[in-house]
């Protein structure tokens, strides 16, 4: 049995919350048990300078944690003059799944900013963070086929995450906080809707973990991506 | 009548969340009709260098907001590397008003900050965060009593705040974003709940204002502010 | 009796020299006693990027301390990499107490940038380089009018500054360092030449202030302003 | 055939240079074909705060590419004043292998920084970063050892690491530039010695990968590696 | 004949005048010509870190110039974020000289820190910065004598410095700014009052020049500065 | 004798390797003994702001030190965030040497940037970089002409650079890092190959050196300078 009484498959209660805030073309409040992440997608008629005039978009995500999101205050980034680099791997993540979910060139010249912001961690939160921003930009996107900014849809379908670990030579599904901070290893996959991988990420700080671990845990996080999906399109309307 | 139909002297509906999110020692969510702010408070055991071995204890404030809180999107301050000329502005002003409200002899070698987050902004943020910000401040003072960390209640009496302004030459509180952008004069004022004055600070870029003005704006305020302690000791249970 | 034998409603002795440097538009050492600042204006002939193409102008400020200007030594604020809040803080209050004084749109597409660097420093340092720079600027629009790069004077009319506190329950004008450091309550006030106020910034971190003391002060600083008007109109021979 | 002639389950030359500089207490030039890497590992007497006091040391890395050593001169991560996302990652992955060779409390309170500053760089700088440094570090305990200030040894393992990637559908074992930049996926996978992983990373930015192309590219990995912990081996001596 | 009517080994008008500002322990406005800059000296009781606990003191400087001190503006640099390389050049260039005029050992554990900033700039403001400081640094020891908190006279002579170059083929001293950005080599020379060298630095961007015009521009620097240490000496009343 | 056993006149084994990397235009390490840089020219087909539609190039150069080419680690300038004075000072003086090597008319609308990677330090980093950095601006020019981007050669001859001091009195050639830190006077000279100087940067931070000594160093430089343009013209293959 889990902490928090979950079987070792489970994922915690998960919640999808969309047109959280009014401003944003997606905005979305996604809850993985007592983690909670606001994703905005925000739209700008326009491309990075790399892109400029390859007839093509972009989108790419931030990521930050509110100063007392977590058990004890960290320091502000924005106070300090720079993102850790823990936050900078984060929405290097995270952009590049969501880019996955993208044909770029029906996107026209068009960048799709994703924020995700952490307003409670209890663990998980960049996988948190990539199923609502996955939702979140659907929506966005929606808003340029709505207003004819664009012809085609550029979805090439649905993106989610979850983490996995090895807890006392055990595989579980979605760590929180507690499990997260004394597991031996923790993986973090993406996956598409139909089952393919988008990104893999193992570490084992603490113990190194065999071709078979690796196997069981991968097979968790399939099966908690299904439901996942299931989640977004429940929270979609499809 | 104003742009949403309120009275010159009313109030947007104000709303007031303790124990917002689960971590932080104080924890509030405050609404001033569409700006919405998170403000956490948490306890540290020490104090800036500055107060070192002085028995007297700190209370600071940090101001940030989510880079979609907005009508538009603006650049993440943690990855420009630096808090703009504003944010800077806005966090002293709440850090001052705060620390009116607290004796720091009483709050023993401790420091508490308080965060305060944008989550929703449509005029009023900073008003906004120093009155959901006193409600965290004292929910955190308890923490120490309760814990026997303190032996004396710090707090001398409750603080709020509430803008107010010249728009077509007519005096109106709580100025939304729309009213904000296009009125003669802002006035932010901040009292005590004995009705006396933290801070007034007006600003007149489009047109100067005249003595009478400055009166009507701070009566209104006054008047605004009784309503706004009057929330917050609801909120409190007081 | 004050410190230095003024009476309450008396500044200390005043002193605007123009033309203090040879290379600015416009180049003012200003004294408040022995506070000196220089301020000097700057022309450019663009605007910043948010004006392109408007038709408009643009007067903005920046703000410094020499190290040593103060009673002990501050770190230089290049060395640091940062400008201060405090320094931020100020260095928007000038500039938009300076805007109030120019019509944009006369001023043609020219950025002024009046730089207040403050030699020696007792107290009063923003509201003598407002009172300062006001004198720089209208010299710098000046030379456009004379180099016939612009058409109308943009100018109108004379804004000045000064601070006002509640000492031991007394109202005083012009606070001195000594005097500063220990007051109760601290109030800048900027206003037109014709009476009318352009920014009222006022402060109680030791004691809150009433209504009838904020009467009282700004009532002082009304009679203030007219006298440092006088001193602006004499330097200007007008 | 690859475009260098190798077959897909071929290393590129591998060269281990132990000693390459003078001064460090560990110095290894390591090169994968044409990728070059230098490793160097400096002892210091000190861990850093959050380990004070607690009997055990530390480990970490820091990567760097000279501006030309690529095809294109990119910028000076010293002259532009920050790290770029990519080398942070790279340089957290590095360090979270190398500790996984190190029992740390046997390494006393003693910080080994593992420098590795990429001469030329044709593909996989982080995998050879991770073989080469794993070489370095182990003479610098060695060092330790030597002068006694250490008892016992702290190694627990040989650790390497490998790219691999899916180009046209094909497994491919330790991508050069070219392929790396053309591939499907991009596998980076960090083994011990005994076969078990340390870190698994992989990403699809193309085209999502599936379970059994995952598979033959961890298999191709674990037998890459076998190859490149001989070639540490040999270096070594043992 | 030169611009401004000099014989070719004429310095420009010399002036020193010290106790310039009030809070300083040493505080020199030195003016070549019409370039001028303020030259203060601060006293701290302590060294910096890697002096500690040697029993001896420490002299640095700061450079900087004000924005509108040249013909045309310059950023500020703490709006920039940092200090140029040319200001990082002429501060390193200020201290260094300034240390040879010390016995370390003899300040005792105190740091001297001169700031020498740039008023008005009409080319050599390194130069006059050094002759300035020098001034400033003797009045600063002095009052550590007179406060007894130190027992013997740490100076060990004068310092000044002057600049030289070729224009023309001839060589002329002191350039001012006119000279100076059109002349072929600029040697800047700083030396003690008994004829030695602290250093040359001299640059040749337009053309190469000889040993014998090196010569030349020494022998005529050695003039200068010989007149140079008179001015100070008249300035110091010895 | 020094302290290596050379004669007060002789240049430590000098060496000079082209196409030291493969993928710069130019690339050549250069070796002072045990001092080794590695300077890679950069080709781009565009100039720096200030120069646009000039019709002329530019040569600009980068400085580092890798963080263990030293005896004790340094920080790493790129985690710090930036570049330290001396950083700054040495790589202005690269450029500017280089700079009078080249007509930057005949170099066409061309930046050619050179980077000074320091792989090994024992004293006289800066004039070995010049030295090599001269060859490697000669191989990226010559790439300009076989590709025919420019007409003519813009070489308007070699320079090399050379340190000398002052040990116990005695004027040496070469200093190598003990004697560097130890002598009274460091002297860094620039030549063309004809003889003239480009650059003097003479330093007495220990001790005042005379007009004698400073012709005895400049000797000794003229002569170590005539061997290390042998040295480039021998590598080159002139």
């Amino acid at each position: 049995m889990r902490i928090d009484q979950r079987a070792e498959n489970q994922l915690r209660p998960i919640k999808i919350t969309r047109n959280y805030t009014r401003y944003a073309e997606g905005s979305v409040l996604v809850e993985f048990g007592h983690t909670k992440v606001l994703c905005t997608a925000s739209i700008e008629n326009s491309v990075p300078r790399f892109l400029k005039g390859q007839g093509q978009g972009w989108v790419t995500a931030e990521y930050g944690m509110l100063p007392r999101s977590t058990h004890t205050r960290s320091d502000r980034e924005a106070a300090r003059g720079k993102q850790s680099g823990r936050t900078q791997e984060i929405q290097r993540l995270i952009g590049r799944s969501l880019r996955a979910m993208v044909d770029l060139k029906k996107l026209g010249e068009n960048t799709i900013t994703i924020d995700c912001d952490v307003i409670q961690a209890d663990g998980g939160t960049r996988t948190a963070s990539i199923t609502g921003a996955a939702v979140a930009l659907i929506d966005a996107m929606n808003v340029l086929l709505e207003k004819k900014k664009i012809k085609n849809d550029p979805l090439k379908g649905l993106v989610a995450a979850v983490s996995v670990g090895i807890h006392n030579g055990q595989a579980l599904l979605d760590l929180n906080y507690d499990e997260d901070s004394t597991c031996e290893t923790d993986l973090n996959v993406v996956m598409t809707q139909s089952g393919e991988f988008i990104e893999i990420q193992g570490t084992a700080e603490e113990k190194p973990f065999t071709r078979e671990q690796a196997n069981q845990m991968l097979a968790l996080a399939e099966e908690g991506i299904k439901q996942l999906v299931e989640e977004q399109q429940k929270a979609l309307g499809w």
